[in-house]
C-alpha cells in the first residue's frame, strides 16, 4: 500500500487564524487511491524547518502533498523548496505566464511585478496543474520513485486542482482510475449504520466504503480504483446497489445531496407547492429549503409564529388548544399545518412545534419533545418525536431534516 | 520567546473524518501566552511513529501539547507513551478512579473492565487535570525543562481542561496570568481593521491584538499576560477603550456575542418586540435571532413572503408596487416592513428583499442588489446595499448581518 504525508505551509494555520480543512479532504480522497496517510504537519513560511520536514516525509512515505506557499509573495517558497529537493531548477512556463497575463489585464495591471511573475516560474520536468479558481499554478514532480505534490491553500482552488489535475494525475501513476459516490442517510446513527453495512465494509478493499457521522445524520463513501472507468463505475454501483438492500429505508440521497435539496427535486418532479408553519425551528426550516437555488419554484412562503398570538393571528390555532394543549402538543402542530395551508397557495404544508431548549421544558415536556405534522387536501397527519437532547442549535437542526424526512416519505407513498 | 509543538493523535483525523479543529484553538491560546508555535503534527495510533515524533518535538520545542489517545480503548496510547518519554511510572490516582467511579455508577456498569480502569493510571509526578466534560482526565508532566500536556481529543472537553487546567499551568509556570477578550465588528473588511487598528498592533507584544476574518464581520482578539489578573485585565482593557476609539462605529460587541444575541439584548434592554418580513434569507434572520435562548422574549414573528403572491396576502404589499418595481425593490421593501409591523404584535419590524444569485439577476439588478427597511410607529427607513457576490450562502447570511446592523443602529439612536 502506497503512502502519503500530508504538509500544510502557512503562519495563519500555525496562528490558528485558519483550521487545515485541506488535510481532511485530501485523506478521504487519498483512501479512495488505496494511499494511507500516517501523518498530517503544518509548518510555517520558514524555509529550513520545511526543507526538513520535506526531506524526513519524503524519506518516510512514497508521496507528499504539500498545500499552500504558492503565492506570489517572498513568503511563499513551497515550489522554490520542493524544486530545491528534486534538483529540479525553475523554468518560466508559457502557458503559465499567459494565464498570468490575463488575469492581471482583468485586474486592469499594466506591468508586472517580479512577484507576480514568479508564480509561472515552475520546476522544470514537473506536470504543471494550472489553477481555474484562482492564480497560482500547482505542480507533481517525480524522482527516485518519490513524488511530491503542491496544490495551493485556499480549498477551493485546492479542491478544484485535486480533482481536475491532482487525483487523476495520481490515478494514472497506479495505472488506474477512481470513482466515488456518497450516500446520504438520515433517521440511524453512524454505529448502527456501520453495523447494517457489515457486509461491504468487513474485508472489502475495493470499493472502499466509510461511514461518515454529521449533524442528524450519516454519510457513505463508496469508491472503487479499477483499470477503467466503467469498471469502477461498476464497482460503486454494485456496493450502492447492496448498501440500499442493507439500510435502504434511511437512504434519502444517493448523489450527496443535502436533504433541503432532496425535497426541492421532489417537489418539482411533481408540480408541488409547499408552505410551513414553525415555532421552534424559528425560520430554519425555510431557510434551508430556501437555500437550494431555484427553490422559489416549488416554496411558497413560511409563517414562523414564534409567539402563540401569531399562531392564533396568522394560522387560526384555536385558543382552547393553547389554553389546553400548549403550543407544544400535537393538535397545535396539526391546526398549525392545516392553518398554512389554508392561508397559502400550497399543496403541502408542514409544521413543527417543540422544547428546543435550553429554556421551556416541563416534566412531561423535556427538551427534545417536538410535534411536527404535514397537511395536504386529504387531511392532516401528526408526528410525535423525543429527541436526545443536542443542544439547542442542534435541536433545532435535527427538526429541519425530520420536517425533510416527513415531506419526502410523504411524497414517495 | 517559548515554543510548543501540538501533536494531534488519532486515526480518525488521518482518515479525514475529523477535522483537527484543535490545533487552531490551541495555537491562538498559546500566543496569548506569548508562546510561538511551529509546528502541528498529527499521527495515528501508532505508539512508533508518536514516539519518534515527541521525541523530536521535546528536542525541537519546550512544550509539547497533545490531543486524543486519552481513552478506555487499547489504541489510546498517549499517556504511555508520554510517560515512557519522561520516566515516570503509571500509578492509580486516587481522585481520577473516584470521579471514574460515579460516572460508572452513573452508566449502571457494575464492574469495571481493565480498560475502563486504565483511565485512573496516571503517570506519576504529573499535574492531573481532571476532566469536567468526559471521562478520561489530562495532565502535564515536567523534565529538563521540557513540558508535555495531554488533553482530551474531543473539542468540548479539550477547551475545558484547556480553560480550567492546562492555561493556568502555562501562566503558573511563567509566573503569570492570561486575561483575553474578543471584539466583534460589521462593516469593515480585515485589512481595513488592520490598518484602523495599526498604532495597537504595531510593535505591541502586550497585549497582543490579532484581527481574525469571519463570514461577512472581522473579530479582534486582545490578549495580556501580566503578573497579575487586574494588571492583565487593565491592559487589556486600555487596548479595548483604543481599538473603540479607532474603529467603533463598526464596533457591535465587546464580549464576544453573535449579533443576533446582541440585538436580542438591545430590545430586551428597550423592552421592544421585533417582527421581520424575509424575502431573499427566507427565514434566515428569525432563524438565527430565535438561535438566541430566551428570544420569545422579544421576537413575535415573521413572515417568509418568498413567493410575490404571498407578500400580496400577509403583508398588503400592493399589486402596483410588485408590477412596477418588482419585488427587489425600496417600495416593496418598505410596504414590506410596514406589513410586518401592521400585522403583528411587534414594536419594530424589518423587512430584506434582494437577489441572493446563483439565479434571478437581471441588467439593473446584479447579484448582491439588496433592498432592507425598518419599520417603528415614527414610520419606514429604506437601505439600499450592493454586496460583493460571494455565493448563494454567504450571501444570505451577509443580509442577516446587516439587518442586524440596521435594528441596533436603529436602537442607538
Amino acid at each position: 500500500m502506497p503512502s502519503a504525508t500530508i504538509i500544510a505551509v502557512g503562519t495563519e494555520l500555525l496562528f490558528g487564524q485558519v483550521v487545515n480543512t485541506n488535510a481532511a479532504y485530501l485523506s478521504r480522497h487519498l483512501r479512495d487511491l488505496g494511499v494511507s496517510v500516517p501523518y498530517h504537519h503544518v509548518v510555517g513560511d520558514n524555509p529550513g524547518r520545511f526543507r526538513a520536514l520535506l526531506d524526513e516525509a519524503l524519506a518516510q512515505t512514497d508521496i507528499v502533498i504539500t498545500t499552500g506557499g504558492l503565492g506570489p509573495t517572498q513568503d511563499d517558497l513551497t515550489k522554490e523548496i520542493i524544486a530545491e529537493a528534486f534538483g529540479a531548477p525553475l523554468e518560466y512556463d508559457d502557458e503559465a505566464k499567459q494565464r498570468l497575463d490575463e488575469i492581471m489585464r482583468g485586474f486592469g495591471a499594466k506591468n508586472y511585478t517580479e512577484n507576480n511573475l514568479k508564480q509561472a516560474k515552475l520546476p522544470a520536468s514537473a506536470t504543471i496543474f494550472y489553477n481555474d479558481a484562482g492564480t497560482a499554478p500547482g505542480f507533481a514532480i517525480e524522482k527516485d520513485g518519490k513524488v511530491a505534490i503542491a496544490l495551493p491553500g485556499p480549498p477551493r482552488e485546492m479542491k478544484a486542482m485535486w480533482q481536475k489535475g491532482a487525483l487523476p494525475y495520481l490515478a494514472k501513476l497506479a495505472d488506474a482510475v477512481i470513482y466515488s459516490k456518497i450516500l446520504r442517510f438520515y433517521g440511524i446513527g453512524e454505529s448502527a449504520l456501520e453495523t447494517a453495512l457489515l457486509p461491504i465494509i468487513d474485508g472489502q478493499t475495493d470499493p472502499t466504503v466509510a461511514t461518515y457521522a454529521k449533524e442528524g445524520e450519516c454519510a457513505v463513501r463508496i469508491a472503487s480504483m479499477r483499470k477503467t472507468q466503467p469498471e469502477a463505475e461498476a464497482a460503486v454501483a454494485a456496493a450502492a446497489r447492496r448498501a440500499k438492500e442493507l439500510a435502504g429505508q434511511h437512504l434519502y440521497s444517493e448523489d450527496d445531496k443535502d436533504y433541503p435539496e432532496v425535497v426541492v427535486d421532489l417537489l418539482r418532479a411533481k408540480g408541488l407547492r409547499l408552505a410551513a408553519a414553525e415555532s421552534c425551528t424559528g425560520g430554519l426550516f425555510a431557510g434551508a429549503i430556501t437555500s437550494v437555488p431555484g427553490s422559489s419554484d416549488v416554496f411558497d412562503r413560511s409563517f414562523v409564529t414564534y409567539s402563540n398570538k401569531s399562531k392564533l393571528d396568522l394560522l387560526r390555532v384555536s385558543p382552547e388548544t393553547l389554553a389546553r394543549e400548549g403550543a407544544v402538543s400535537e393538535q397545535c402542530a396539526r391546526e398549525m399545518a392545516a392553518g398554512a395551508l389554508a392561508h397559502s397557495d400550497a399543496d403541502i404544508a408542514v409544521s413543527v412545534t417543540g422544547i428546543a431548549g435550553p429554556t421551556g421544558a416541563t416534566c412531561d415536556k423535556p427538551v427534545g419533545t417536538v410535534h411536527f405534522a404535514i397537511a395536504t387536501k386529504d387531511g392532516v397527519e401528526a408526528y410525535e418525536r423525543h429527541f436526545r437532547d443536542r443542544g439547542r442549535q442542534v435541536n433545532r437542526s435535527v427538526c429541519v431534516l425530520e420536517l425533510c424526512d416527513i415531506i419526502r416519505k410523504k411524497l414517495l407513498l
